[in-house]
C-alpha cells in the first residue's frame, strides 16, 4: 500500500498568505466602498512591463519557432550558450569573478531551485536559517525532514535559526552550534537590509571552517544602491568553496511571469562521500538537473539574454530606479511621520517596525482597516519578525505616495 | 560538515546518451564525407514548427507583457484558467470525463513532473516499472533511495521490473509480490505499443486492491490512430480512485522546447498516512508545487491554449499525422525489406528486432556505419530492450524516406 511522505503532514497549510487574504476577503465585503481604493504592498511581485529590448527579443525567438529552419525543440539541459555567456560576462566577469561555463545553470525560477537544491544533500545535514527568512528554505528542509517539528510558538525544533533584529543590526551571529548548510539572503528578504563584504566574509570563514556550504539567494541584488555592498557572494576570497548563489530575472528585469533564474555552482564547492571523499555539489547538481529537469522555454531565454543588451540593460535599471524611488518615499515618509523603517535603500523592501509595540497582525488589521493598505506580517517571515510589517516598493509611484500620506490616519 | 545525499552515488552516468555521442563523434571523425549524410533517429524530438495559432497567441501574449495595464507578474502556481479550462474541456470533458478545476496542475514539464511527483511519498514505498523503460523513472527512483543497488547487469534489485517483449506481446504481467507505485506509459517510450482498455483495466482493479497508485504517463497519445485504445487512464472505471495522469504539449503540439505540460491528479486518489489514515495526493502535490515551483511563463501558456482552439487543433493535428505518416513510412519500409518491427501506429516509435539476434549496440554501430543513421539502441531503456533499437519518426520526410532506403544496405 502506497504510503505518504511523513515530512509533509509536519507542514502547516500555507497559514500566512492564505490568512492575508482571508482578512482583505472580509475587509472588503464589510466596505466595498472602502475596499476600492485599497493598496498592496504585501506580496513582492513587479508591476511595471518588461523592457522594450525583451519584448523585441521575445518576438523574434517567437518567429524562430514558426519555422522549420529555426525552430528549437529540446534544449540544453543548462541553458542556452547565448545566455550562460551573457550571464558570465555581465554578472561575474565585469566583477573580476571568472566562472567557467558549466558552472552556471539556467532554471526557470530561484524558488525551485532553492528548494530543489537540498536533494544533493544526506538527510541529517542541519541546517541553518536566519530569522526572519523567506519561507521556502524552512518549508522546503520541513519536507526534506531536516526541519524536525514545527512548535505551537511556530518554531521547527532541528533547524538553527539566526536571529536578526534592532539589537544586532539585523546582522547574523555566527551559530553556536555546526551546521551544515546556510541559507542566506542578501538583500535580505524580508527586511531589506545588507552584509558588507567583511560580514559576509565571516560567513565565508565559518563556512570553510566547519565545511558547511552557504546557499547565497542574491535574487535582489539589483536593487543594491550603495557603493561597496557585495553583489555577489564571490567577491568574497573563498566563497568559490563553500557557496552556491542563486540569482533570478524576476526582480532584475521583471520576469516573475516568465520565468527564468540561474544558479551558479562552483567546481570547487565539495560536500563528503559516505567514505568521506569529497564530491563536487556541481556535478551532483548537473545529475540532479539533468534528470528532472528540461531546460527553460527558449524564447523566455532570448528574453533573458536581451537584459545584458546595452538597450536591455539601460531599461531594467530605469524600471529597477523606479522601484527604488519608490523605496525612497515610503522609508521618507514613514520616517518623516516617526516611524522606525530599516531597509529600503538596496533592496526593494521595507521592514517597518509597528508602532507602540504592536504586534504584526494587529498593526495589519489597523493598517487595512484605517489605511487601506494590505502589509505582510512580519511574523509571518518567522518569530524574529514579530513586531514588524513588511512593504514592498513594487507598486506604482500614484499609489506609492498615496499609500505612504494614508499612514498619517494610524498615527 | 554537509554531506551527500549517498543515492546519487549509485547512479552511473549518463550512459546511453553519452555513449551515443561518443560513438557518433567517433565516426564522423574518421569519415568526414560520410558523416555529412548523417540520420538521427534517436532522440525523440520533434523538428516541425510551432502552429501558426500557437505562434499568434506568443506574440498577443508577449504584446501584453509590455504595457502596465495587461504586463502579468507571478501567475497561479497550478496554472492560469484560461488553460486549465480549455484541458478539462477538450482532453476530458470531450471524452466524458469530469474533472474539478483544481485536479489539472499546469507545469514546465512532464519530465519534471514524473521526477518531482515521488516526492510525495514514503522513502520505503517498492516501485514497479515496465522493461524497457524511459530511463527517468529509473533514475529518480534511485536518486529517492527507491531503487536500491544497480548489479553489473544493469538492474537495480529494489525495483520491480514488468518485462515487456515479443513473447507476451509487449504486455506487461501484473507483479507476482505487492508494489506501491507504479509507472505506466501508454502510448508506449520506447516501444511504440499500447494497451487496450481491458488491458489497463487489470491495472486499475490490480491497483485498487493492494492500494497501489498508477503513475501513468500519456505525453504520446495524441499520436494514438487507432479506435479504442484509451487516450487517458480515466477512461478506465475506478482508475480516478488510484491514478495520476502526466500530459504534455511537447509532442502534442511541438512544445520541446517551449516547455508546457500538465498533470492529473484527482481528488480521489489516496495513500496511508502514518496512523493509517488516508491523505490525498492532490493535497500533498498542492503543498509540494506552492513551496517548490512558481507557475509556468505566461506567454507559454497563451500558446499551449492556443492548440485548443479549431486552428490550432488542425494545425497541430496536421503536424502529428505527419510524424505518423514518418511512422508507417519506416515501418512498412522496414517490414518489406524483412525486418521485424513493433509500436509505429499509435505511437511516433518504432521498435526495430534486430536482424540474426545481433545485439542493440552491435546494430547500432551496423546502422551507423553501413546506412549514416543513428537509433537508440534499445538495452539502453533496460535489459528487456536488449535485440531492439528504437526509431523515432519525428525527422523531416525527406530524411525518414532516405533513411528507410538506406536500411537495405544492411541486409
Amino acid at each position: 500500500m502506497a504510503k505518504a511522505n511523513p515530512n509533509f503532514s509536519l507542514l502547516k497549510g500555507s497559514y500566512l498568505f492564505a490568512e492575508i487574504a482571508r482578512r482583505v476577503k472580509e475587509f472588503t465585503e464589510a466596505d466595498p466602498q472602502g475596499a476600492s481604493g485599497l493598496i498592496r504592498l504585501g506580496i513582492g511581485d513587479v508591476t511595471q512591463p518588461l523592457a522594450p529590448a525583451v519584448i523585441e527579443a521575445l518576438h523574434a525567438a517567437v518567429d524562430e519557432m514558426a519555422h522549420t529552419a529555426t525552430f528549437r525543440g529540446y534544449g540544453p539541459d543548462y541553458g542556452y550558450d547565448f545566455l550562460v555567456n551573457a550571464i558570465r560576462e555581465h554578472d561575474y566577469g565585469a566583477r573580476g569573478i571568472d566562472l567557467a561555463y558549466d558552472e552556471v545553470f539556467v532554471s526557470d525560477g530561484s524558488k525551485c531551485d532553492v528548494g530543489n537544491f537540498q536533494e544533493l544533500f544526506s538527510g541529517d545535514c542541519v541546517v541553518a536559517v536566519t530569522d526572519p527568512v523567506y519561507p521556502v528554505y524552512v518549508d522546503t528542509s520541513a519536507m526534506a525532514g531536516r526541519a524536525g517539528r514545527l512548535s505551537d510558538s511556530g518554531v521547527w525544533d532541528r533547524l538553527i535559526y539566526l536571529p536578526c533584529h534592532e539589537g544586532n543590526g539585523f546582522i547574523p551571529s555566527l551559530p553556536a552550534a555546526p551546521v551544515d548548510i546556510i541559507y542566506l539572503c542578501y538583500p535580505n528578504n524580508p527586511t531589506g537590509t545588507t552584509l558588507t563584504r567583511g560580514q559576509l566574509k565571516a560567513w565565508v570563514d565559518y563556512a570553510k571552517d566547519c565545511g558547511a556550504v552557504i546557499l547565497y539567494d542574491a535574487a535582489y541584488r539589483a536593487y543594491i544602491t550603495r557603493e561597496g555592498i557585495p553583489r555577489s557572494i564571490y567577491e568574497v576570497e573563498g566563497a568559490d568553496e563553500v557557496a552556491v548563489e542563486f540569482c533570478s530575472f524576476s526582480k532584475t528585469a521583471g520576469f516573475t511571469g516568465m520565468r527564468c533564474a540561474y544558479t551558479v555552482v562552483p567546481h570547487k564547492v565539495t560536500v563528503a562521500g559516505e567514505r568521506g571523499e569529497r564530491l563536487a555539489l556541481n556535478a551532483l547538481w548537473k545529475r540532479r538537473q539533468t534528470t528532472k529537469f528540461n531546460g527553460v522555454s527558449y524564447p523566455v531565454q532570448r528574453g533573458a539574454a536581451a537584459v545584458y543588451t546595452p538597450e536591455g540593460r539601460r531599461q531594467t535599471e530605469h524600471t529597477v530606479a523606479y522601484y527604488m524611488e519608490n523605496a525612497r518615499i515610503i522609508g521618507e515618509g514613514l520616517r518623516a511621520q516617526g516611524l522606525t523603517v530599516y531597509g529600503g535603500v538596496d533592496a526593494p523592501y521595507i521592514w517597518l517596525k509597528t508602532p507602540r509595540g504592536m504586534d504584526s497582525w494587529a498593526f495589519f488589521d489597523l493598517l487595512l482597516r484605517e489605511a487601506r493598505i494590505v502589509g505582510t506580517p512580519g511574523v509571518g517571515f518567522g518569530p524574529s519578525g514579530e513586531g514588524y510589517v513588511r512593504l514592498t516598493a513594487f507598486n506604482t509611484r500614484e499609489n506609492t505616495v498615496r499609500a505612504t500620506e494614508r499612514f498619517a490616519k494610524i498615527r
